[in-house]
């Protein structure tokens, strides 16, 4: 890396503003329970099937649900100040290390694509945990992009714990557990209806022994491509680069992975997938791989971001288009925001627990949308096409 | 009525086109079960809480829930033709009958105002019941505007019953039971946003007997206002029209269907109200009133939504705006849609049965939404005003 880039980097850190009043207000002035301060939106806008299905079964069952256990958030504080950061420690100190480090290439990386700085939003959660959404609106490239890392630290009580034993056989049989879990969640929506919105995703769940140590974990992730004009070699770029990551792992990662992203990311009530898909994977676990191989894995995944949507974009940012084109963009960013409100469990369950980080949640929704009734492309048009690839996913690569 | 009048409402009928193809397309070509044919979209966006508590309950439990009794629709249709309703007719035929009418009725009001024609589009479902949805779209004073009519012929099974008669106790023990279905489901966007968009809902559930009389029953219904810019002369006015509607009928509906709207249509993520209120009440069966009287209350609620409404769009739709209040007004559709795809339990069940009428239950969205990330109002502002009471409901009567 450059001094010259490492000084940005620098530069990009210090601009991290003091940490603003972000939570929704609440309808009632009802108790906010331990429940209350669960979410971080963004974290649980990214979080597997089952953590969310865990975390809403705990929080639907009422039992309290302790998010913050300061003492071992306070000793992971330490650690990172006095000792830094090594192969040696814990996981998820690395992962989140690692998780930082991407954040700022990403956002320095748009950065110098779209000409406008992001916006750096921080916060602490008062018990431990906390999050920075870093989020550019009305710049050049992009209508709205959203880079955004969250932690929380936390208690699951028996309840939750005996759900997700069930996928996880490796949790103890206990009265409660201390938890971390770790996500990356980014959306980009580029002004220009022949570029391709994206998504990427990384978490990481684990759950510690009192000493600190990592007892089970898991890691998920994933990204996918949404596009309103469909370019196949487009297709092609971005499936090849996550597959040629893949198959550095495991030969079966991508089959498995690009199916999964196909049948998660689906507009069912459409009857079409929300875009030409990519991977998506969770509850990567010791019956997977091994820590240290999952978590080559994760960086893998995430160091392939820029190289696979990169070259898209440039070649798309500066394309002619119509009014008519532009629609056709707005109406499939309708069809975005309909997946991401009612079929995106993590959205979904972030949204309806009190607290939540609203505004990180929903940076996933494009600045625009629309919706009108019965549009229908004409047959044999592009718009056409790109409606019959959704409805039947294929295999680019 | 004028003859004119006459002949322009018999033209409106006459305009209505074959019946166009309007499913969406299944994502794999899985088997249709019995239960995809169960939806109507628009029945079961309109759906009580109850109704679709039921529904809901009998698709998840995958059995099969048959929604189409032929022969009872058939005799219907025959009865409709042959003898025409009168007030000896079951109360589902008077029911439609009435509904039909109101339907006609504002529709044209509507294209009064507006100068464009509505585009129809009716369907036959093919065991009986069906629809007809009006919608007007890129008009002079609507961007949008949707009146929708649903009739749905269908047959409980046991765990469906049984799960009714908790709030239902007249229904009988039965194995299965005949069930018909209507609904009425009207919302209007308005181009101007000093005009406020309006919400109008009505519903009819009944089982029937064998020889196709009533069984139990239940009305539902209710109107709110959703505002972007708040005049509270609008505000008082449509609430005071409404509860004069309720008080020829029962001193205490106002304040309970009040009450009971500022807590359905809440976006509790958001901490604040859709809109300004109105009334909305479910299940009034035989304990709360008496078939004829619960009729007559419906028909007073719908009589009294041209009376609300007209006045407020006629002063409101040629106000002057700054591309600003444009902006804001694009903010709060974007809640509004927030609402209608997170919380609003009819849409959810409507979007997540396959088979259902997406268009006709997507109707309710806006044309256009935004979303602006920590976009906030100036304080002491009129935007700032209308969330402070969207948060605070108030009593404007």
């Amino acid at each position: 890396m450059s001094k010259r880039r490492v000084s940005q980097l620098l530069t990009l850190r210090s601009r991290l503003p003091a940490a603003p009043r972000c939570q929704a207000r609440p309808f009632t002035s009802a108790a906010r329970s331990s429940s209350a301060r669960l979410t971080n939106g963004v974290l649980l806008a990214a979080a597997g099937a089952a953590t969310v299905s865990v975390l809403t079964c705990a929080v639907a069952n009422q039992k309290p649900l302790k998010l913050d256990s300061r003492s071992l958030a306070d000793k992971d504080e330490r650690t990172k100040r006095e000792d830094g950061v090594t192969e040696e420690s814990p996981m998820r100190l690395r992962m989140e290390e690692f998780i930082r480090e991407k954040q700022k290439e990403i956002v320095f990386a748009l950065e110098q694509i779209d000409g406008k700085a992001f916006r750096l939003d921080e916060w602490q959660r008062p018990n431990g945990g906390g999050g920075l959404s870093c989020v550019l609106q009305d710049g050049s490239v992009f209508e709205k992009a959203g880079v955004n890392i969250s932690v929380v630290y936390g208690t699951l009580p028996k309840a939750a714990i005996d759900k997700m034993r069930v996928n996880h056989k490796n949790l103890p049989d206990e009265e409660q557990l201390d938890f971390y879990a770790l996500g990356l969640s980014m959306v980009l929506h580029p002004h220009n209806p022949m570029a391709p919105t994206v998504h990427l995703n990384c978490r990481y769940f684990e759950t510690m022994k009192p000493d600190g140590t990592s007892q089970a974990w898991w890691f998920g992730g994933g990204s996918d491509l949404t596009p309103s004009y469909l370019f196949d070699e487009d297709a092609i770029h971005f499936h090849k680069t996550l597959k040629d990551a893949c198959d550095k792992h495991d030969k079966d990662y991508y089959p498995r992975f690009k199916k999964w992203c196909d049948e998660y990311f689906c507009n069912k009530h459409r009857g079409e997938a929300r875009g030409i898909g990519g991977i998506f994977f969770d509850d990567l676990d010791e019956t997977v791989v091994d820590a240290e191989n999952g978590f080559a894995f994760i960086k893998e995944v995430l160091n392939s971001f820029l190289p696979s949507y990169l070259p898209i974009i440039e070649k798309r940012k500066d394309m002619p288009f119509t009014p008519t084109e532009k629609e056709w963009q707005q109406i499939r960013r309708g069809r975005y925001v309909e997946f991401n409100l009612v079929h995106d469990r993590g959205t979904a369950f972030g949204l309806n627990v009190p607290g939540s980080r609203v505004e990180s949640i929903l940076i996933s929704l494009p600045l625009t949308a629309q919706w009108r009734y019965m549009h229908e492309a004409d047959p044999k048009s592009r718009e056409q096409r790109l409606v019959e690839v959704l409805q039947n996913p294929k295999e680019w690569v």
